[in-house]
């Protein structure tokens, strides 16, 4: 049995609480959160004991953490249990400033510990098989991956002022994906950006739509397109395009229904909420991680990937701010 | 040059006159149609001259006639070409009373004229391409044929009078289709119907809904429906199930435009008109009669399967008042 | 907090259990299942104790029972739950005996308890919002229910000599459907069938491939559509067709991956086991029992709803034998 | 009667000539090409005399010309037929170098004679129902424009040598696109390119795949993704994102078809060829020109619409070079 300390009791925390305990190897054995409700909600959850963050790193018995606090306790998190041993799943991004990442990785390195950033979206069945039909030779050599990334509406604007901005908070999910996809390392991203859809976003010095070009060294290319806000739901759909043909991924909706009248065949809109959308990948995150402590698979995004993902992101604001491709590293 | 003489001017006589017209090795040399203005307007068209029926049965450098006339003339002029040995084009049906329709036949026989009747549809290139895939074995042995058949909204009462009723004038072309797609003569038919869309047509003594389940004597069954309404445009689908799967023909769009909104995503409404539809079918039949009379092919609907859809369409009409399937043949 | 006992712990009294287990008010207590390893799974999965039916039926503490025995068990246990005055979720059918389940049906009227008979079709999103649609009048007066079921591949032919064959193990939840959505009763059955698919059922008595119409009082139709082998997945469509327009719930695929090539546009094949392609209806028909048992709704398929759809069966299956219509009460 | 000169009888003029042909009040009277074959071709088929360049000019009684003659003739054909006071549809581009089109433009401004640019896709239905769709408010204010263009296969490296190349020849038509849906004049251009299809084209200094993104003063963008290669077809997909939501034009196909077995469900590719996808395209376009030169429209790409795409597409190869944006005007 694999026992987890849960950090965070948050809505994504209790997302993989769950996922965990329909598992039959592994359990949530301690929880922290320092919110009462929060906590007691998890705790009624998964038959966990609350503890403290240190409490939890000091304990021989538990195996593995899941971060899903604040992002900005991510990278403390990830370090003490590093050095408590413990296998680390933390949620992206594990900071928002790339030095600090590098710090943070050289301890999980020296360590020797597994981390898995939290991009779940790798685990969505739709896209994981993408990259299975890219790996069995479906498409050949990839030539032009394009992702379209649209959420049905824009966060809190308080949310925005700190979550890094577009580029940090929702882009960086495409970013990783595109180097998922791509097959081998970018190196150049252009970006441009605006605010059309809500005026109040331009005072927090972000973008709402936004689009990127990235580029490998062969000339592959990949093509982002982003807004906060898709009236018709959370649009999510890539293609990848190759030297033997294209394999896409669609959208997704609730029920299979069309309505068909004088007025023309209606399907629902998209399913609108990430947490619906990608509670699959959620669950399968999971378990994978559950598999990666294990010993059952090595193949998981990993802390570099965190840190890549970021320094694009990186690259795409200061493209939005020069008006020129911006070289990676 | 295959010299046509076009006996009828309307609405569907000028189709095939369009079609003709645009092959390099055919022309309408003659035109028949009491109504000044009908044949004025085919003569603009084609450059033909205006002549009686007797004229163009006459005239030996006429080599096919194309039979667009209303119903009720369809098995005399047959007889007149025949006797007259000119390869004969009419729409369908040949008569609505399948006794009319065999002494025609047995004198088309007896002459050894070409005969195609007007079935359309399977010319139409989905409906065609169904067949070949039968064909070329894509779906294994047929078992199950599924044809949707909905026009978006009923004829004039006066027409359904003396049309011979919804199995007669619409059903049929279903029939014919099943007939073209099961691979096997069928042996029994059951029908059901109601007046369901408009009280008027109860007063015909017709219905304007309609099912019907036709079986080979191996069992492969065929389910057509029908209904004079359709507010969502003209549903023309068909599904052919067989041992190794499923090949099917979808509806058809003028354009692949799609809305997405709050209110979902909305394609239009289906092409609403037969002749649109059925635009594509209707030139290559054309081209298929002037190639069956230029000896390039010997595959055409003929008046033995016009006579047999209308045995089917009897065979449903009698099943509707009995309730029982009714054998045939 | 509503405490079931579950009667049967194979498959799909397995998926009744976690749906029972997932709701905060409702928990398996008492599991008996004949077979060890069957009903220690159901007690490591819900902590409940192992006991006899008697015993389940003694235990005051026990509110409601979950029948998924063998379908020859179900009418007894009904009966014994019934006079215990439990609340009754029994899997359908009630008995492959229409009489049988008169009389059964009688014992539960005269205790009064709830019994829900398992059509967890009517519980699937899609086809649940058909029903929605209807009601809020989207498609006018129905006219005509087309319903397309193909299973994957037949179930051993040993289950078929005992389920009372393919009306009435496979139709009858189309049956019910067609019940369900009709908004009329049903006046009369056509059906026919034939073995396409695998001699080896033709010497059960039974057929593989059926098509039925039915009709109501006003004339609207349903047609049905099975066999027992889609080698393209498990087909499950239903058109409804209203005075005002359609509403239709098309196929469900497990990704919404497409390659393209120079062959075509490849979707995936049809989520291809009815467990998986219902689990949301399982999930929810379970949600809507405790739902039920809590007084929170009295909309749920009921014993006479499985008497019906055993006598819609039945006529199929004389109508089958009789080449007639066969009309209903 | 409308009088046309056909400069120029290849593949593109004839199906100019037969949409002309098709029109009641239009008709192509003078046919000039050096080439016998190509002359008479289009003499049989619109019953035209032939004609020098001169001769057309110089006849009074013709009103218009269709110059479809190689695109290093075509600015000093317009500036002939503006002089000589002819209306003047002129396939794209103009001229290749920027400054010659406008020295052209100059011309047609100061003789006042229409100049209409054959940017075909613009009359495409499905494109022309996206602008009717942003012009009735469907999507609000336009914010995104994603325009998918990809051939089945790259031209022979001859003609690319002399068509400009991929921004000059095939981005041009996506660029002038932009510019219709936007709804503002663009602003910049970033763009960027690789060789991944053939080597041989490396060796022209082209590039036969290609991203572009394109903005406007308010924010709005569009992405323009390029190949010279699609193994399923000609792939031509808009989407046209705004405030209100998405519309979108899919792609086409000659049949409605779909097989479907174990392997999954098989679309047939896309229609393959320009001339077969973009029919409908050619036909209404030039009926535009007709309705143009007899005043009922004053709607249609004109010359310094030719002259802004070409502007784009030059500056689209200035990024390519620098890799950073290029200001436009």
């Amino acid at each position: 049995m694999l026992n987890i300390g849960l950090l965070g009791a948050g809505r994504i925390g209790i997302t993989h609480a769950k996922a965990v305990q329909a598992l039959p190897n592994a359990k949530i054995a301690k929880v922290f959160d320092p919110i009462d409700a929060a906590a007691e909600n998890a705790i009624a959850l998964t038959g966990a004991t609350r503890a403290s963050v240190d409490d939890i790193m000091a304990d021989d018995n538990i195996h593995a953490v899941i971060i899903a606090t604040p992002t900005d306790l991510h990278a403390d998190q990830i370090e003490l249990a590093a050095r408590a041993g413990k296998a680390i799943f933390c949620e992206k991004p594990v900071d928002l400033d790339a030095g600090r990442v590098r710090d943070c990785l050289k301890v999980v390195e020296e360590t020797g510990v597994v981390l898995m950033v939290g991009f779940n979206r790798r685990f969505d069945p739709s896209f994981a098989r993408l990259r299975a039909e890219i790996d069995n030779g479906s498409v050949g050599d990839v030539e032009m991956v394009q992702i379209t990334s649209r959420d049905p509406s824009a966060p809190p604007v308080d949310y925005i002022k700190r979550s890094g901005g577009l580029f940090r908070d929702m882009m960086i999910h495409d970013l990783d994906m595109a180097r998922f996809l791509l097959g081998e390392e970018i190196v150049s991203v252009y970006a441009t950006g605006a605010v059309l859809t809500d005026p109040a976003i331009k005072a927090t010095g972000d973008v709402d739509s936004a689009a990127a070009t990235l580029r490998t060294k062969s000339g592959r290319m990949a093509v982002i397109t982003n807004s906060r806000r898709a009236t018709y739901g959370y649009d999510q759909r890539i293609e990848v395009h190759g030297s033997k043909g294209l394999v896409e991924a669609g959208n997704h909706r609730t029920t299979s229904v069309t309505v068909a009248n004088g007025s023309g065949y209606t399907a629902e809109p998209l399913m609108d909420f990430f947490m619906s959308r990608y509670a699959d990948a959620y669950r399968i995150e999971l378990t994978t991680f559950c598999d990666v402590v294990a010993g059952k698979t090595s193949n998981y995004p990993s802390g570099t990937d965190g840190l890549k993902a970021l320094l694009l992101a990186d690259a795409a604001l200061e493209s939005l701010a020069s008006g020129k491709e911006v070289a990676i590293g």
